[in-house]
Formats: structure tokens, C-alpha cells, sequence
């Protein structure tokens, strides 16, 4: 089959990949319908993140079960599935309270890479959730977005506790924060600040159900935030990027006792304890429990009801992946859809 | 009057300083009937925090009302009072959303000197709640630790969402970390860890409800914590020291989407962002709004149903404020009540 894989930073190729086989009784063979190139894929095609060897890509996918094996009872061949980025059983006492992406059996899809034409997902049981029947094809984008980018910016909003009364700031303008602007909207948020300066993801903010936006950054965004909100700071903030920058803008516009909810992967973050602690704020986040959200996620995209795939601004054949990431790199992409 | 100074690392002195007068329309003055030594009063007092000259001291305190300013209505002359270490106006937005310690007209009384025979009170009307008649002279340390510790130890549970079914782990022997086995237990928590390797601590812990003590530190504390808890890690755990040590204890001994509660007052903290976003733990904490769970308190208290007095395990009178100090520096004392 055809596969991406990373070979250093700005290298990526599609290759012949060997076919993955059923290894464990719990695992499912998928036929991927749609992947996609992920925000958190262009730290080592920067070379922030480093690569040991050639390495398989991707961890968001949407398919149709090809086969099961002798342990999975709920998908079956011909389903069409969704399934988080964290493989999980789904069952242990840190996935019934809802931390899917920490299951103490947790398998990150990432390392098996789902920028391909098959993948095998381990703990199919626990992992993959079935549609009712086979979507329409204009839904599949919003259904793989719900594997990673919807999932993750719902769960960022549920983390700043998004709510009815509250004004929601989001930091980020890539898929995660476009799509935690249409969470904190689904969740009732009265107000919402997109912090952006790119008028193509300002429009699709404002139609997702922004009310402001702000183009300053740092403590000026910061500054902006506050006089939108009576000098208090944000009931919530959404942090959508991973940087030290953007981790102390979003603690700075909340006001205290507010909540952060953080999901960009840190990279060379430290929070100053001090700071930290005179702000007064909820800090909460890390690596969102995508499947939580998954049978809402997918009731609400099969209703029609939300449209996430409309952070795919790009959709290319899984053969042109390497453009699809130069695109992304370049920010001439929001996010590349990959057609195996 | 009498008053504490301190003059530097070590050098408590009782002084001679000016009564203290009503300077807004919104001032109480409040005659002590008892005051006490905070665990960080201990930061300068051994040079850890830098003292910009001879500085009055204190911020705990209970009194009776001597005076009142023009605006004043809700407390009278004669009434038993008890207040925060953060005078707050209680009506703005941050006071009403429960943060008190954070109101936007946040005074700290430590700048004005609670270990001293009289003290103003600003905003006194949003500050200060009056018991129902003078107390019995026995609940006083009781009502003395609602001021700080207990209401701080009370808060730390909250932040750490110790409730029924949970296992709560506490990090801190001291005052706070004891009134925080104390407010797990009134909030329900199934099962309290207290962390202590000193047996007078181990013992009020136990009294006040903890069910297992766990006496190593560090990486060895984590793992006994976990041992504890089926591999997974308390679901609350509550930080009341303030190091870089006992903060990442505390985090690492949360099991992922638990809660750590963190009341210690940060000194020379810096979170390392990768290891906090895969925590997956909610993290909440800072100055306590103690302001919010007085009424709560004093209920308790008056009905005797929690004794948070017994952390004052010295008692002394305010002219011995050095012996005090030095005692609860060499750990001799958990808490030092001073009697002005």
C-alpha cells in the first residue's frame, strides 16, 4: 500500500508500504477514506521536533472496517468508522472518567502512521466508532475532523468550561482553534474572541461563531481582550498553539478564577510558578480524550448540524502529500485533506 | 499600641507603633482578640523573601469592632469578627464569581499588620463576618484559623475536587496541608493520603481524618501514592507548600484528569509545559479566597463540628512574637497563636 513517511525536516515521501496485518486479537484493519496532515505534523517537517529515522505519518483517519480480529464484537467489515488518535480499551478506570487519550492501554495511531491507504487500529473495541450506515461523501471531511482537530477543540473548550454567560477567547487560529470557536458556540458561549490576523481564518471564525476578533498578539492582545471584557479578562481561553507565547497570552487574558483550556502541544514551555499562581485560573489540557466526544461529535455532523470539515481548505490525492505539508508549512493551507 | 516588625531574616521585634485610625468611610477598627504566625511568614523571616526595610507583620486575625467608618453596615461596634489575609469589596465581578482574592479592589492586610492589638480593617462591610454573638473563649484559635489556613486548606480541597468516592493525597504537614485532610473529609473524600514524616503532624492528620500516611518524598512519594491507588494516582491531591519539589510531587501523583489543588505560595516554581500538558491533571489553585467559605466556616465552628483550632499547638503572648517565629521556624511548632 501507499504510505507517507518523514525522512527529515521538508522530506516527505509516499512509498510502497507493507500491508498491516491483524496482530492482536483486538485489533481492526481499516481502509482509510480521507487522512489529513496535522498541525502538530509540521513541528519535525521543521525540524522543532527530531525524527529518529525514517518515521510513518499521520494520526487522524475515517474508514471502513476490512477486517477484525477474533476479539473485536462491536465494528465489523464494512462499517464505516472514526477512531481517535490515541488507540484506548476504553474500559479502564481513566477512560470511564472520560481521559480516553491517557487509557493506561493507550497506543498512539501516530506511530503507526495513518497517512496511508490501510492502517491497523489496536483496540478496535474501545477505539472505533461506528456511523449508522455509510456517510454521504460530503460529510466525510467533517467526520475526519472529528478524529482529531473537532475532538481536540471541543475538548479545549470544554476545558476553558465554554458555557452560556461566557466569553470564550481563543488563541490559535489553525484548525484546532477555528473548530474550538464552533465548539464554545455549540456549547452556549455568549461572546467569543477569535485572536487572528489571517482574513481567510478571521471569515471562517466569525461564520464557525465568533462575535470578536482580535489581530494583536501578545500582551497587546492580551491589553484587547481586557478592554472587551470591563478590564476582567475572559471567563475562558482556548490555547490552540504550544508555545511559550501563546501560553502566557491565553493565562494573561483570562480573568482570575476563569479557566484555560490548553491543547497545543508544548514545545519549550515553562510556566513561572508565581505568575501562575497570582493569575488564579483553571489550567487544564494536554492531549485531548477525543473518543469522549465522538458519538456527540458524530450525531451532530450526521444531523447536519456543524460543518468542521470546512477547516479543510485543501484536499489533494494521499500521493501529494509532500505538497499538502509544504502548503500547511506555509501557511497557504488551514489543513490538507489526502485522498488514498 | 503593641505591633510586630520585622527587620530582617531572623529579627522579629514587638514595637511601639501608632494606633490605627479610620482613613475611608469604609474602614473598620477591630481590637485583636487573637493573631498568629503565618507558615509564610516564614519566606523573610529566613531570608528566602527580600524585605524592603522594617515591615509590620501579620494578616490573620479575629477581633471585636471598635470602630467603624461612615459607610460601614454591616458590622457594628462590639461585634466578633473574622476576616481574610485579602480585604475585597465583595461586589464586583471576580468577588461575586467566588474569587474574593482577586476582587479588583484586593487589599492584602499583610501590608498593614495583623500581629499588633488593633488593626484597620478596609472594606469592611465586603471583608469581614461577624459571628452570632461573642464566642466561648475556646473557639477562638478555631476562629482564628478560618482567617487563613483553614479557609486556605478548604479551598485547596475544592481546587482539588475532593468529594465522595475520591482518594485525595496531600502534600504539606503544615497548618494548610492539616486543614486540608480537614476539608476532604467534611467534603466527603472516601480516602485521605497525608504525606508527613513527623509523627505530632501524622497524629492531628489522622485525627482530622486522614487514612493513610505516606512518609517518603519526592519521586519515592509518587510512587507509594500510586502504589496506593491501583498504578493510577489520587483523583485530588492538594500542594500546600510552594517548591518546585512539591509541586511536581503533586502533579505527578494525580492520575490523569484528576484535580491538584495548590495553596503553597509559589517561591522559585517553573512548570516544565511538556510534562504538565501530558499530566492530563487539572491544575487550579493561588491565593485562597478564603472570604467565600466564611460563612461556612464559622457555621461549622460555632457548631463544633470541625476543631481546626488544634494546629495552634503554641500559644504565646503577642510581646513573645520572636519566640514564636523561631519556633515555627525549627519546626518545634506546627502553628503559634499570639495572644495581643
Amino acid at each position: 500500500m501507499h504510505g507517507v513517511m518523514m525522512y527529515g525536516p521538508g522530506d516527505v515521501r509516499v512509498e510502497d508500504r507493507p500491508d498491516p496485518i491483524i496482530q492482536q486479537p483486538t485489533d481492526a484493519i481499516i481502509r482509510l477514506s480521507a487522512t489529513c496532515v496535522c498541525g502538530s505534523d509540521l513541528w519535525p517537517y521543521r525540524g522543532q521536533d527530531k525524527l529518529d529515522g525514517p518515521t510513518p505519518m499521520g494520526h487522524e483517519y475515517v474508514g471502513v472496517v476490512e477486517e477484525i480480529g477474533s476479539e473485536v464484537t462491536t465494528v465489523k467489515p464494512g462499517d464505516f468508522v472514526i477512531g481517535s488518535f490515541f488507540a484506548s480499551d476504553n474500559t479502564c478506570e481513566i477512560c470511564q472518567a472520560g481521559y480516553q487519550s491517557r487509557c493506561v492501554h493507550a497506543e498512539p495511531m501516530g506511530a503507526i502512521g495513518t497517512q496511508s491507504e490501510l492502517a491497523r487500529v489496536p483496540l478496535a473495541d474501545g477505539t472505533l466508532v461506528p456511523t449508522r450506515g455509510l456517510p454521504d461523501a460530503d460529510l466525510i471531511p467533517s467526520f475526519l475532523a472529528a478524529s482529531d482537530v473537532l475532538g481536540t477543540g471541543w475538548f479545549a473548550a470544554i476545558a476553558a468550561e465554554a458555557g452560556p454567560g461566557k466569553t470564550v477567547a481563543v488563541v490559535g487560529d489553525g484548525a484546532v482553534g477555528l473548530l474550538g470557536v464552533l465548539a464554545a458556540k455549540q456549547l452556549g458561549a455568549e461572546r467569543i474572541i477569535a485572536m487572528s490576523r489571517h482574513e481567510s481564518r478571521q471569515n471562517l471564525a466569525l461564520e464557525y461563531g465568533a462575535t470578536d476578533i482580535v489581530i494583536e498578539r501578545g500582551d497587546e492582545g492580551v491589553a484587547r481582550v481586557k478592554e472587551l471584557t470591563n478590564g476582567y479578562g475572559a471567563h475562558s481561553v482556548i490555547e490552540a498553539v504550544g508555545t511559550q507565547e501563546s501560553m502566557l497570552q491565553a493565562i494573561r487574558s483570562t480573568r482570575p478564577g476563569g479557566h484555560v483550556g490548553y491543547v497545543g502541544v508544548a514545545h519549550d514551555v515553562t510556566l513561572p510558578g508565581d505568575e501562575l499562581f497570582f493569575s488564579g485560573v483553571h489550567l487544564h489540557g494536554g492531549p485531548a480524550p477525543v473518543r469522549q466526544y465522538l458519538p456527540t461529535l458524530i450525531d451532530l455532523i450526521s444531523r447536519r448540524e456543524i460543518d468542521p470539515g470546512k477547516v479543510f481548505d485543501l484536499t489533494l490525492p494521499l500521493t501529494d502529500a509532500a505538497k499538502a505539508y509544504e502548503a500547511m508549512d506555509r501557511r497557504q493551507a488551514i489543513k490538507a485533506l489526502l485522498q488514498p
